[in-house]
C-alpha cells in the first residue's frame, strides 16, 4: 500500500504560555513533531505532509530539518481538524493510495500501531484508532457494534449510557486518500465552536454505506501535549522508557531516575551508567564503557573500555577511541581521541587529534581560537604533554615528544623532543613576609 | 484592621537530633521561621512578635534579619503554647487590633488563608484555623455546630463520636488582642504534661458567650515539621509548587524533578531549564534564557538570550547582560558581564566588569585576592583575553585589546594594545626520548 | 554456636544480559555478593564457604578480597540448589557447628535475622526462612502447622488451598552441619528441571521425625535479584534506607532522592548534604561539615566544619582537616589538607600535603606525574600559592612562602620567600588591531 502521512502541526498550544509552536518544543532533545514523524516515517511513506498554522515557518524549516522530502501546506485559519486536513487536498491530489492522519502533540504513537492501522484498512474503508482509557473524562466516544465503528459522539453531546463507553477517539485515522477529501468535502461548522471536526466523517462513511473499524492501543501511546506540565510529563515518560530499555538491553544505571536520554542515545551491553549523567542527541557509547557521574555528552562516540568522567562533558565530534580516559572537568570537542590516550584534568581538547597512548596533563589548553577563526592540534602517539600546557593551534606535537609544564607552544616540536617555554623560578628570600606585612600595613591605612 | 503576629519559635525540635533551633532549619534555603513569617507579612502588620526559647540569640538574630522590625521575646520555659503566646503580652500592652498566632515549624500556610481568617473575624470573637484531615490520627479535633465551634478536643481526650470528626485543628488562632491574653489568663495546667494550651481558650470564650468559628484551609499549609525527615518532605513539598508554578508560568523545566528551587528563585517564560540544575538563593533569570544542565547559580541575574553552563556557576553579584555565554567549568562572582560576552571554559572571574562582545579566553583567572584583600579587573568592550591569561588584579585591559596565551597581566594594557608575557619556546631534539629513558631507568633502579 | 556460612554464587544470571558473573554486579558500590557475606559475617561465623560457578575465577577473587578467610568451591554443573550446597560438604568435613545456608544475589537479609534463625535453632533441627508476599506469585509455600514446618510446596506443584498460603519461602536455611549434608545425599533429582532442590530437605527431615519450623522476616529482606532492572530496584531500595538512616541519624539531606550513597558511607550529626552529591565508597564526613551541591567523594575523610563543593571531587585519600575548604572543580587525591586551609577553584592536588591556613589559588596544579612515577609536593602553613602555579613534583613551598601567580615552581621554595617565575609583560600599542585585522583579511581571503 503507498502510503501518504498528513500530520496536522498547526496549532498555537496557548496553554503551552510561549512563544515557540507548540510542535517544536523538545522531548528528549527533539521537537514533539519529530516523534510524530518519526512515528509515520516507519511506514516508508511516498509523500509526507505537514499542516501548519501558529509559526508556519518555523515549523515548516523543523520539518523539512527532520525530513527532506516532507512538503509543507499552511492552514490559514483554525478551522477545526476536516479543515486542517482539507489543506493537504491539493498537494495530494491524484495521490493514489492511503492517507493517514497524525498529530504533531502527540508524539508517542508506536509504528506497530500505525502499521496495524493499514492493515485493518483491508478490511474497511476508514480505520480509527481508539483506546481504552482509564478515565474517559471529556474524550470523544467511539461507538461500535462488533468490529463496526458506527460512530463518534463528542462528550458533551454524548447520553449517559454513551459515556459509559471507555472506548475513546485518538484522532488518528487512516482511509483512501482521495475519499478522505471526498469525506470531508461534506463536513460542516454548524456546531458550537463553528468547527470542521475531522471526526464527522466516521457518520459521514456509515450513512454512505462504507464500512468503518476500530484499532485499538495503549492509552499511552496517545499521549497529547497542550501544556508545559504536560511536556514534562511526556518526557518522563519517553525517560521510563529509555530507562527500561536500556536496562533490558543489558546496560547498568546505578540510578536510572538520574539518567536523562535524548531520543537518539544508543548504549552498549556491559556498559555503566553511574547516577546524574545527561546524554544529548547523538551519542553512542559501545559495550563495556563506563560514564561515570556527573558527565554531559553530546554528539559524541565513546568505545569499549572507555572511561569517561566524573565532570566529563564530550560536544559534538568528540571520538573517543577503546580505552581512552577523559577525567574530571574536560571539555572535549571535535576531536578524535586515539586509543588508550589520557586526558584526566581540568583540560579543553577542541578541533585537535590526540595520538594513541598520549598523556595530556592537568590544565591542558587547545588554543584553537585566534578570535576569528578555529584551529588544529595534533598531538603524536606516546606525547606527554605537560600541565599547564597552552597549545596554540594549527600546531602540532611530534610521537613521543614531551612539553615541560606551563609552556605555551607556538611552534610545531619533532617527535622525541622537549619543549620548553618558561620563565627560570627566583626565589627572594623573605620577600613574601615582607610583602605580607606591607598589604596588611596598606590595608589597615585604606580601612582606617 | 490592625495586625499583630506572633509567631511561636521556642521549641527545641528534639526529634531533629541538631544543636541547630528548629526553626530555623531551612526549606529551599529560607529557615522554616522565614517562610511562616514571609506568609504572616503579607497582612502587613503593624507589629511582629517572635516567641523564641531554645537557641534564642540565633532565632532572634534570624527573626529581625527576616524583618528588622520583629520584636524578639523570650519563653524561659516550654510550658506549653499558651505560656508562649502569654510571653508577647508586655510586648503589646496597649495594642489596639488583631493579634494572629502562627508556628514557625509551620511553613506553608498561604497568606490569603491567613486573609481569610481576618475576614472572619468581621462575625467572630475567635478564628481558629481548621482543615479536613485525610489521616486525622493524633490531631486534636474541632467541635463544631454550623459555623460555631465550640471546643477543641485532644484526641487523647475524645470520646469514640468525637474521634469520627476529620475537621482538625491548626493551631492558629486570630482574635482580638487584648481579649488573647485576658482568655490566656484563665487557661491552666491541670492536665498530664503541667502545660497551658492555647486551645483551651476555645471553651473559655464559649463559656463567656463569645463566638468562636472555623477557616478550613488545605490540609498541606498544615504541614507541621517536627524531624528532618518531615523537614526533607516539607522541601519536597516546597519544590512540587515551584515547579508547577514554573511550568504554568511558561518556563520550560526537561525535568522538572531534578531541578532545585530556591524560596525566592524567579524565571521568565520561554526560559529552559535543562536537567539537574541548582538554584541558591536571589537568582533572577530573565524571559528566554536557557540554563544548561549541571549549573549552579545563586544571588545572580541572567539576561534574555543568555546561555548558562553546562557545569555554571554563578555566585552572588553575577550580573548577566543579554545573549551572554558563561560556559562548562567556569565560576563568576561579583562581575558584571556585558552584553554579547563569552566565558566559554574553565576559568574563574571575580570582582571584575568585562565589557561588551569580549571574548575570555579558556583557563582565564582574575587573580583578585593578593592574601589581604580583593581586587578589581577591569576588560573593555571587544577584547580578546587569550587561554590562561592570568589578570592580577588590580588591573584594566583596554577595548578591543588582546593578551597572549598563558601571560600574566599585572600592569594595565591600552586599548588595542597586544599585551604578551611569555618565555619563548625551546625544542630541545632527541631530549623527551632520553629524560623518559633515565625516568624509567631510575624508577627500575628504585624499584630494585 | 559455632557457625559455617554456605554462599550460593554460581549462578550466571542470563536475565542480567551480562559478562559479569550475576554476583559481581554491585549495589551501592559493593557487589550483590558484599553485602550478602557482610550480613553472614555479623554472626562471626569460624567458616565461610563460596559455592562458585559460573565465573568462579573472578567470584572467587571478590569472595577473597571482601573476606580473606573466604574458602571458594566450585559447582561444576548447574544441577540445582542441593548440588550447590552439597559442593561445600568436603571442605566442612568434620565441621562440628551448624551450617547456614545464603544467597549470592540475595543482598538485603539483615544480620538480625540470621541471629534468629541460629537462636531458633535451640527449637528445632531445621530452621528455614520465610515471609509473608504481598503478591505470592511463583513463590514456594511453606506449609506449616502451628511452629512446625511440614513441608515446602513448589508453586507449579501446589493445590488450590496451598496457593492460598502466603507464608513463601525465602530459601535460607540454618541446621547441623553434617545433618544438612546427610539430607542432602537423599535428595533426587526426579522433577521437570532434573535438578537437586535444596528445598526437598524439609520433607525428608519430617519423615524421619526431625522437626523444622519457620522464621519470618519483613518480604524486603529477601529481595532477589535477576535481571538489571531488578538490580536497580533492589540499589533504590538500599539508598531509600541509607536516605532514611542518615535523616534519623541528623543529617539534613536537602533533597533526599538526588543524594547517592554508597554501602560504606557514614556521615555525622548536623552535616548538611545539599542535592545531587555522589558518594563512592570509603567515605567519613564528621558532624557539622557541608557538602555542597554536585559533590563527588570516594575514600575520604572530612573533617568538623569543612566546606566541600559545589563540584568538589575528592578521591581516595583525600583527608581534609577542621574548617577545610574546597571549592568548585578542584579535585584532591592523596593529599592531606591541614586545618583551615583553601582550595577554591579549578585546581589539581594529588600527591600532597597542604599545611594549615595555606591558601591555594586558583588553577594550581600539583604536577605530580613526570611519566613514570608519582611525586610528593610539600605546602607549609600560611603559604600562600598564587594563581595557576604549577608545582612541579617533588618539590615544597615553605611556611608563609609565596608564589607569584603564573609561575613553575621546580626548585623548593624557602620559607617566607616569595618564588616567582614569570616573563615580564610587554604592551604592543595598536598591535591587537592590525592582528585582527590581518586575521580577518585572511580568512576573507582564505573563503574566497
Amino acid at each position: 500500500m503507498t502510503i501518504a502521512l498528513i500530520v496536522l502541526a498547526a496549532g498555537q498550544g496557548t496553554r503551552m504560555n510561549s512563544d515557540l509552536p507548540k510542535v517544536l518544543h523538545p522531548i528528549a532533545h527533539a521537537p514533539m513533531l519529530a516523534h510524530a514523524m518519526r512515528a509515520g516515517a516507519a511506514l516508508d511513506p511516498a509523500r509526507t505532509i505537514i499542516v501548519a498554522g501558529h509559526g508556519a515557518e518555523a515549523v515548516g524549516a523543523a520539518a523539512t530539518d527532520i525530513n527532506p522530502d516532507a512538503q509543507v501546506v499552511i492552514q490559514p485559519e483554525q478551522n477545526g481538524t476536516a479543515d486542517a486536513v482539507n489543506q493537504a487536498k491539493a498537494a495530494l491530489q491524484g495521490f493514489d493510495g492511503d492517507a493517514i492522519v497524525l498529530y504533531g502533540d502527540t508524539p508517542f504513537v508506536r509504528p506497530e500501531t500505525l502499521e496495524r492501522m493499514i492493515a485493518a484498512r483491508a478490511g474497511a474503508d476508514l480505520v480509527v484508532l481508539g483506546f481504552q482509557a482509564a478515565d474517559p473524562g471529556r474524550y470523544g466516544r467511539l461507538i461500535a457494534q462488533g468490529e463496526v465503528l458506527e460512530r463518534i459522539v463528542e462528550h458533551k453531546d454524548s447520553t449517559d449510557e454513551e459515556r459509559a463507553v471507555t472506548l475513546c477517539n485518538s484522532g488518528l485515522i487512516a482511509c483512501n486518500s482521495a475519499l478522505l477529501f471526498d469525506l470531508i468535502a461534506e463536513v460542516g461548522n454548524d456546531n458550537a465552536a463553528g468547527e470542521f471536526y475531522l471526526t464527522d466523517i466516521v457518520a459521514l462513511a456509515s450513512a454512505r454505506g462504507l464500512r468503518a473499524t476500530v484499532v485499538t492501543c495503549d492509552e499511552s501511546e496517545t499521549l497529547g501535549v497542550n501544556s508545559r506540565t504536560e511536556l514534562a510529563a511526556a518526557d518522563a515518560v519517553f525517560q521510563a522508557r529509555a530507562r527500561a530499555e536500556a536496562l533490558e538491553n543489558g546496560v547498568t544505571l546505578m540510578a536510572p531516575e538520574t539518567v536523562y536520554f535524548a531520543h537518539d542515545t544508543i548504549i552498549g551491553r556491559d556498559t555503566v551508567v553511574e547516577p546524574n549523567v545527561v546524554f544529548g542527541p547523538g551519542v553512542t557509547v559501545e559495550t563495556g564503557a563506563t560514564i561515570r557521574a556527573f558527565s554531559h555528552l553530546e554528539g559524541c562516540h565513546v568505545s569499549r573500555g572507555a572511561i569517561i568522567g566524573p565532570y566529563a562533558r564530550l560536544r559534538p565530534g568528540a571520538e573517543l577511541a577503546e580505552n581512552t580516559r577523559v577525567g574530571n572537568f574536560v571539555e572535549v570537542k571535535n576531536a578524535v581521541v586515539d586509543e588508550g590516550a589520557k586526558i584526566n584534568h581540568l583540560s579543553y581538547i577542541g578541533d585537535a587529534h590526540i595520538g594513541a597512548a598520549a598523556n595530556i596533563g592537568a590544565g591542558t589548553i587547545t588554543c584553537n581560537y585566534d578570535g576569528v577563526a578555529k584551529h588544529h592540534t595534533e598531538i603524536g602517539s606516546r606525547a606527554f604533554i605537560g600541565s599547564n600546557t597552552m597549545l596554540v593551534a594549527p600546531v602540532s606535537v611530534g610521537a613521543s615528544a614531551m612539553t615541560a609544564s606551563g609552556s605555551v607552544i607556538t611552534r610545531d616540536v619533532e617527535a622525541d623532543a622537549l619543549a620548553i617555554g618558561r620563565a627560570p623560578q627566583q626565589n627572594k628570600l623573605g620577600r613574601a613576609a615582607r610583602l605580607m606585612e606591607m598589604l596588611k600595613n596598606k590595608k589597615a591605612k585604606d580601612t582606617v
